[in-house]
């Protein structure tokens, strides 16, 4: 298990196929930024058939936080629509096991704990938007100080689905103030990942104590003539997840995620039958 | 259940919930295109709760056809995330109830046939799309004659899911060759709608034979300096429904959907909590 591995900087620049091959072959285990630019990367939740229905409706219930772009056949490993030869228990540099709500174990494989009643569910993550930001000339903070985007939990309720409830839990960028309509339109254009902001300024409205003290990542400071803008963020249906106390359920490792052959700005996250 | 009916005329710049009164209190069963203008109108889907995770799946992966905008609870008739006080088994004007994969009839209520076990399925509906082209000063053929959208099987195949499988079914607009683009582009902003059309030109390209000839709706002329359009047709879903042989399975009845309280252009198809 223990397979030399291939430096970040080495991966950059190559297709979405080959990263996940390296990923398969026990090479990589580390985080997916910056890899396969132009492409789809995905949060996951793998949980038993009992809780897919449900959580399926949460998931099209809470569409900001949690933009279901693929679903697997219940036992199968395969995601046709994300990719080509995706096999969910080996494509995912690094995994989260919970076993009756609290972490069992972190791993790079889920060859052995796969079962088949398992469904797969995959998720739209921010790094689509922030790619689309930086592209437009909107610099994004925690990227340039290369720090974990700092996430918070909020007083803006879910709307529940079965054992499935809680508030949002969102993603803070600070934006210059004459960037934020902006921010707004270019983020708005990618609805698998996370769409438009859902809000910005004070951040007591939305139950945010402390924009310094951030529930997960990294505190940013928000400087003169810029405003704290608020996204929905995929930690949203982990957390749910972790609540509902299911006997099972395996999320990626925060920043390792699966990578798709989708590109991330195609219309559907879906792609043609044999292409 | 004679009820004196309401004329759509005077239903006209009524509010969607105005609608859904009367349409609850047996006053008007026909069909409700041109009503509470701005709104999202749904096909509707339901079915037991034992396909209800499969066709959910089949409609995620193919949501060009089959845009999911709501989903209920197991046996609960509200769609709250749809509007306030929506009651599935009363609030659509006219209903198909399929046994079996056959059509047992066509009722104005489905109370009585309400089950523990049935799940509703909203999907997204064309009407929306056709406003805003026409909002833009693209005319719709098949609207300027009081005609019912043609309607062509193709050859396209859809994702599969389980029992539901198929290929997808298209309606098709002409449009002058100077506006294709612009159609592509009005439409596209609607992805809970069908989205940017499927294709354009050669029917014999995806498996149409004759656009005088269509599967369902009426034949509407191309005329010359004009491009057939092809989108992808909510009437996909309910055939794949037909096909699947479920005991039972109830859909709207075709032009009959339901309203909902969500606006057509919103970013997402779900009321905020409380909204």
């Amino acid at each position: 298990m223990t397979q030399t591995q291939i430096p970040h900087a080495d991966l950059v620049g190559q297709s979405a196929g080959a990263v996940r091959a390296a990923i398969r072959a026990g090479r990589y285990d580390r985080h997916t930024a910056g890899l396969a630019p132009g492409h789809l990367q995905c949060n996951l939740a793998i949980l038993p058939e009992a809780y897919a229905l449900d959580f399926l409706r949460f998931c099209l219930r809470n569409p900001k936080p949690c933009p279901i772009v693929g679903v697997s056949d219940t036992g199968n490993p395969m995601l046709p629509t994300l990719g080509r030869d995706i096999d969910i228990r080996t494509d995912v540099p690094r995994y989260r096991v919970f076993r009756d709500g609290a972490l069992a174990e972190e791993v790079t494989d889920i060859s052995d704990i796969w079962r088949d009643d398992l469904v797969t569910v995959a998720l739209g993550c921010s790094f689509t938007f922030e790619n689309a930001l930086v592209a437009n000339g909107i610099p994004v903070r925690h990227i340039e100080r290369d720090l974990t985007v700092p996430m918070f939990r909020t007083s803006l309720p879910l709307v529940p689905a079965g054992r499935f409830s809680g508030e949002m839990v969102v993603t803070m960028r600070p934006i210059a103030k004459n960037r934020v309509e902006d921010a707004y339109r270019i983020s708005a254009a990618f609805p698998q990942a996370h769409g438009a902001p859902i809000g910005q300024g004070d951040p007591a409205a939305i139950g945010i104590a402390d924009l310094d003290a951030p529930d997960w990542g990294d505190a940013v400071e928000v400087a003169a003539g810029e405003v704290p803008v608020y996204w929905a963020c995929g930690v949203t249906p982990q957390n749910v997840l972790l609540a509902a106390n299911l006997p099972l359920c395996i999320t990626h490792a925060p920043g390792h995620m699966l990578i798709a052959d989708v590109a991330e700005d195609a219309e559907t996250t879906v792609l043609p039958p044999g292409g």
